[in-house]
């Protein structure tokens, strides 16, 4: 059984290499009648594709987006929606030299060792290009769940030890337009939301880059508007399903939700949301979410991002012989990655949302 | 679509209520031919049950599991595997007064608006009580990742500030024996590894106790000789599986691999993990997982359980009206958890490998 | 992966031999607040039982379903709901003469070869038993069909080369009452609808059972009251759920939808379905399902059975070593299983139906 | 949950209309290192194609298949597999008298209820034209199945009421050889068995042609060389999954197998395969399959179509207001469908029995 699959009442199952003919998907189980507003989806690809701006990777690839079916007359027609990007920009020439080696904290190793074949030019289908797909279907799941006053915010939480100062805690959100948070976040290739941090970021990115090196992040998602219900009981709880969906990201070593792993050192006295009368709580320790299931709460959660494998400088390796050899990364590539990040943790956030929807 | 079915090629079934007749499962797809050990199994059972020592919760239950099918002449058949555990000391009096109030950060609220009907007798279904069938489960699973030589090993890390201080690195573990862990976790009843550790985590917890209050924890999980290849690309790494299961069990608030949340501040240069002419790599920042594809080495992640939500002093409310009213815990409660879900997070994490080790 | 898993939706999963301690299930995803009636569900486990006239098997099973979860008040919770049926009057000793045999067209063989272990006792999973646990959610489903007012009815419509007479075509079921059909089948041992068929197919199964053999039959359901749009799209279809479900019977043969294999003779002019101005329908060839979906008009399909393999008389067989033996079954069987069938049938056309009626 | 999802371990994802740009799909999970015959694939795929013969539709579709990813150096990398056909010959202008109406036994009136939008043109995803990607994944899934020595035979049994003659007892087959068999069925645009079963056939559709009629017909499948285990017990048996996959193929309204619906009127002491001492049996009633599972016997089965629903004359419909229209079909279409419809019968096939080795 692969694993190309996700989702169970909106099912996507993607396909596609790094250097392939192109990349693509199906979504299966959107519900008819939905009309589709193709450019922002095409928006949220480009928001994700490298040769934005020059902290991240200058590979060119006009990833653009095309629909194949499903689609009658703008509208969702309930058929499953097949879709397709071209790699246009496949330097497969860059790669060869990697044909026998096994890259660091790659999954060179890992994937030869498992299929006993491997598509060594950029990764194959370890490489990110995948997500591309995702951000396709999530686009979409967005818009479902706009429709339906749900909205996500995802963001740079953290680049290095440069924390965002932005205020995430209940009393701050109140007094906040997501709209604002949108543009505040647009604003800055780093995709933060509070000035002070975006150059302190900026500053660390452009110093790592120029070193050869990269650095790792973590991206913080909060949902607005999601209704009580979201969710099941025991094994398919909430949170756990977010968990899964952002730890499938590349890249991905961490998920937490609410207090996350903070809850560690505190106290239940402390820990605990008191109700008010209208059932919403005083805190959000929870990050809104009691028993795996949604409390009409802010859902808010962080996924830390490890540093991106390929460095622009020597390294020591071994090759598909277990000969030690010094490889160097080139091509064009991000030192960090989260800001491209974001809009790939906003889909996959989309497509466990709209999936718990149609669930509930 | 229910929540209460997990995995794929074994999938376990589970049901019941805190408070019900009985509660159990099914485990469908487990390989025939298998001799199980029962008593092995039992023991499992018996370190996830409270009223184990003083520091945990002292409500009295035998919790024998019965097998009831699937099982012939004392090895498996290949037929679905049905397992029951009598509820006895369910006292359901304990809970009359909970009828209508909804307890701060457990599951009342969010269960009561979802499903519009609420068994309130000590949390129904959304009671830690369910996890006693995912350890008989995971027990059997565990047996048969021991027949192909993988090692769990789960242990108390931190309770509130406090730290195991058993170093967990590469080099240590080469060292090590794992009954020689299993001992050391065994020989106390927090199931930490270092004593020095476990006094002040048992000293933390008997003050916390003592106040009515709660405090959080966290669970390690180093797994010795998983093989190269488990997981699957792109949706389904193995990982973000692992993930998945812990996150889906009660109190997780979060679960990192690897170097999870420090990678944030990681350079890559610092966090790749450069191989050996074995194969095997230097550091294991990684955790044992490239490409959400094991690699041969340990591997290690961490589970967040926040302090138990029940505290057993006054806390404000509200009733299912919405009337702000005072409760306070009765019962027999856990003042930190961790220690009984050491067996829990075994169970989850041998259920999603041996999972994984049948779809490879 | 085992296959005792069933639905999407509404998930049951099943387990249990034919000599174990009990069989049972959990039903997994059956909406909360439904009000159900016990006693009919057990009415319905009653009619499949052996025992109940002198045409079908003699053993004693007082069948006894107990519900141990997922209950509440009388009412579903939304949580999973495990049920049990101890095994009574499970004579091994009947059976030990076949552990080193393998009876010709039961599951003896396929099971050992297989699985590599087989309990031998009456057929163990093979054993028809286990459509008991069947019965019992599809008792469910019907009760929530029935609140939808969906109803079913299943007949034997033919065993050996007697016909039951009842007109099933569209004009004639224009004018009967369902209750009527209820009662006509409820009276009469062999569960068919015209009292002229009744009493040859009861002679007919007399002298069968006489002689030591056993015989074939088919039951035909029809669903009224069906609304437009249940099943999907390409592989989902209705009819193909409805036909998997069928054919998972024991001893089913054949499964035929409308026209069914008459379809094969006719011309498009004859076979195509007028619509009237109402959109139903001047004829009904497509069984009430075109394209995959239901379109509103009376679901019809006809499920074969094969002859009980286990006969009273001595057969030729070998044993598990390939040497030649004589077998003669012993024990009580039954002659034609069709009027037990008829419950089971009823069952697993509830369980699809509500599963798609979910997914809508 | 859509219905474009097919198989549990090789999952086939398809997509696309009648009309649209393209159709394809996805197949995940197949195994990584196996080198794929291209040419037998789109060979496949020519056989399903309109306008092969003058029996068949003469629509022009090259039906060209191009594979997009998951293949590396000729081989599989075990990495998804996506695929496309384009959509050549698509006149929609044909089908625009078709908007507003309901054609007899189509599928327009059910997906138009059902999802509230329809593709009018040409049958949009209820279009046979889906049959394609099916035929693609099959086609792949026969190629292993054959690195296997299991092979597929389906060939056209009964068209009307003439009958191949074709002998497919046990006895009959132990003496023919499988690519004799092809041969024979390939040498012939009816694609059955027995020349003098040919001509009739021939003759017979010509008539039905010539008079803007169709005629239903059925379709043979023997599985050669299937080994014994496949299938599971309970829900997923090897018939069951057959069945289903059969029934989903557009204008299928039955399936048996082995003796089928003939088990109806035949005794135990009749039906039953008595062993031979090396465990094959004397007959086969059976199909190959006992207790869901395969015994090493030829599997058989027998799949009815009901004749085209397009035909060319004039016929009574109502439009989508409910108001009495003439409708005629126009454009090109099959007078019978089967065939074209057996390699569509052979890959459905091969698609379930690969996913049974690979659950096995």
């Amino acid at each position: 059984m692969g694993g190309s699959v996700f989702g169970k009442i909106v099912r996507l199952s993607t396909f596609g290499e790094s250097h392939g003919k192109a990349i693509g998907g199906v979504v299966d189980g959107f519900p008819a009648g939905f009309e589709l507003d193709f450019d922002k989806i095409q928006l949220e690809l480009d928001r994700r594709k490298p040769g934005q701006s020059k902290l991240v990777s200058q590979r060119k690839e006009s990833d653009q987006v095309e629909f194949l079916s499903g689609i009658f007359e703008g509208k969702t027609t309930g058929a499953p929606i097949g879709f397709l990007i071209q790699n246009e920009d496949a330097r497969s020439k860059d790669y060869s030299h990697l044909k026998d080696t096994y890259r660091p904290s790659h999954a060179d190793f890992t994937y030869d060792k498992k299929f006993g074949i491997r598509d060594y030019r950029g990764g194959g289908r370890s490489s990110a290009r995948e997500t591309a797909c995702r951000v396709v279907a999530g686009a979409m799941a967005k818009q479902f769940l706009e429709s339906k006053k749900i909205k996500i915010l995802s963001y740079v939480d953290q680049i290095g030890n440069v924390k965002d100062s932005f205020d995430y805690t209940i009393d701050k959100l109140e007094n906040v337009q997501f709209d604002h948070l949108i543009n505040l976040r647009e604003s800055n290739e780093i995709r933060a939301l509070s000035k002070s941090s975006v150059q302190e970021m900026k500053d660390l990115v452009g110093e790592i880059k120029k070193s050869g090196d990269t650095i790792g992040g973590s991206v913080r998602t909060i949902v607005f508007g999601a209704p009580i219900g979201l969710g099941e009981p025991s094994f398919d709880k909430l949170h756990a399903e977010l968990g899964k969906a952002m730890l499938s990201i590349n890249a991905v070593k961490g998920f937490e939700i609410g207090s996350g792993f903070d809850c560690v050192t505190m106290k239940g006295s402390q820990h605990n949301d008191i109700f008010k009368e209208d059932f919403s709580t005083k805190t959000n320790f929870s990050g809104g979410v009691q028993g795996g299931i949604s409390n009409g709460m802010p859902i808010y959660f962080r996924t830390a991002f490890k540093p991106v494998a390929t460095i622009l400088r020597p390294q020591e390796s071994v090759n598909s012989k277990g000969k030690a050899s010094i490889i160097e990364g080139k091509g064009r590539h991000d030192a960090c990655v989260v800001p491209r990040a974001v809009p790939i943790v906003d889909a996959m956030t989309a497509l466990v949302l709209m999936d718990f929807m149609l669930r509930a």
